[in-house]
């Protein structure tokens, strides 16, 4: 007996193409004109919107959103709850020639939570649990989680709160509107809300 | 009786989706793997190139062009006579998360005649009427009418015509070679020519 | 007797759309969602990725990859090895109104092995041999041969080789790890590989 590849609970749009051998998680929902190629893995709660292509390499926790135009090389992997606004663009090869392959793409690796937005230009780093890259960035080192950066190339600004409001630190604390609590060590913001998960 | 949502002058590429309960005007023409979904109304005589993408929430004026790979999010207005450059990416929520949903999204409003270039990103603002949006600007801030708005982020460099020819002010005035002529009055720029529609 | 358009060595995905009229030379590829219009003509062992677009009046040399996402207008021309990275837009109108159409289209001429990074902006200009334009950079001006630019508006940090790795110019001459030779000459880089072809 054969596990299917498609959970029977997602939803596939009719000019959705999966490919065989892609798998998608329960209540995903893949899009018009999304292509996911054989060997993905895609988790549960997700939505690939429109024109969103997925190479075989790639691997996608529960809860993740990918806007409309994105595209996601072999080499990257999103942790659960990871958002990637529209016309985020990733890379993995920093220094491409038309007919070069490499034995080994260049990784990204997208932590839990964080946000990529819109338009973004992401070079193969990792982007920090819970960190934003704003709108238009052109990220080409890793970012720490809760960062916020900006900018190209993309410089840390301030830092977020997990509901993605800016903190403003006292001292080495800050309290966050929505209820979270923060601590900030040296370069390293950690999160101390007593009842977070 | 029912009106029909898509008028029979426009023209419907065989590779588009336009949805049932979308609006298309006369003579508007959309092309492969563009998507209309529920809702949208789009105006008379545009043009939704391949891969554009218009939510339900949606409106856009007469005489529009949407180039290649653009995707309008609920919340977005174009006025009349707008042009969106090629791969010009839009947003609605300046701090998402993933499975977050607003109650309301953040609004764009593109005024009359206003130009975005190519792969310019723009956060949730107003661009003012003829103004123009330079390539790959990054734009988090309301835009004025007649504007050359450039950068990331994107900051205004001079003043252009209806033409989109750069203006050359004398004081308080300037004629394009075109004909036309404007007025500068502080940090607003109107047009002054006598037979202007 | 007709000359066949498509090369019936050259491979389209049952997603691809190549209009009757448009070129494809011998195992070049075209993926799934790409649409390439009448007249257009595309090289030998080309790449076409998904969701590529390519107009009728454009001109693809030999083994010229594009990546997915990538929009080509009327006015460009890549010879041969050029890479195009994910989602680079490419303009062919410096002040672009909608309606107004241009008795003829600005140009844009990517030399022979150029790369153009994932997410650039490149106006009307001449991309060098060998040039390297960086992710996420906006190209305003023409990039000489060999140069490195990034940033918005883009600038030349650096000059590179061949095999895309940064040059160490001693003096007027640079040797690189793969055994190429280049020499500086004001503003010029030229290989001077013994044996280059």
């Amino acid at each position: 007996m054969q596990i299917p590849d498609v959970d029977p609970r997602a939803f596939l749009h009719p000019q959705a193409l999966v490919d065989p051998g892609a798998r998608v998680g329960a209540r995903t929902r893949v899009w018009a004109y999304a292509h996911v190629l054989p060997g993905a893995a895609v988790g549960t709660d997700g939505n690939l919107c429109d024109h969103v292509f997925v190479e075989g390499g790639v691997r996608l926790g529960d809860r993740v959103t990918v806007k409309s135009g994105v595209f996601l090389w072999d080499g990257l992997t999103a942790e659960d709850d990871v958002f990637i606004g529209p016309a985020a663009v990733f890379t993995n090869d920093r220094t491409p020639r038309s007919g070069v392959r490499r034995a080994e793409w260049d990784r990204t690796l997208l932590r839990r939570g964080c946000s990529i937005g819109a338009n973004a230009t992401i070079l193969p780093v990792t982007v920090g649990e819970w960190a934003l890259v704003a709108a238009g960035a052109v990220v080409t080192r890793s970012v720490p989680a809760f960062a916020l950066v900006l900018g190209n190339p993309a410089r840390r600004t301030a830092w977020v709160c997990r509901c993605a409001e800016r903190l403003a630190f006292e001292g080495a604390l800050a309290s966050c509107a929505c209820g979270r609590t923060y601590r900030l060590d040296g370069d390293t913001v950690s999160e101390t809300t007593a009842d977070g998960d």
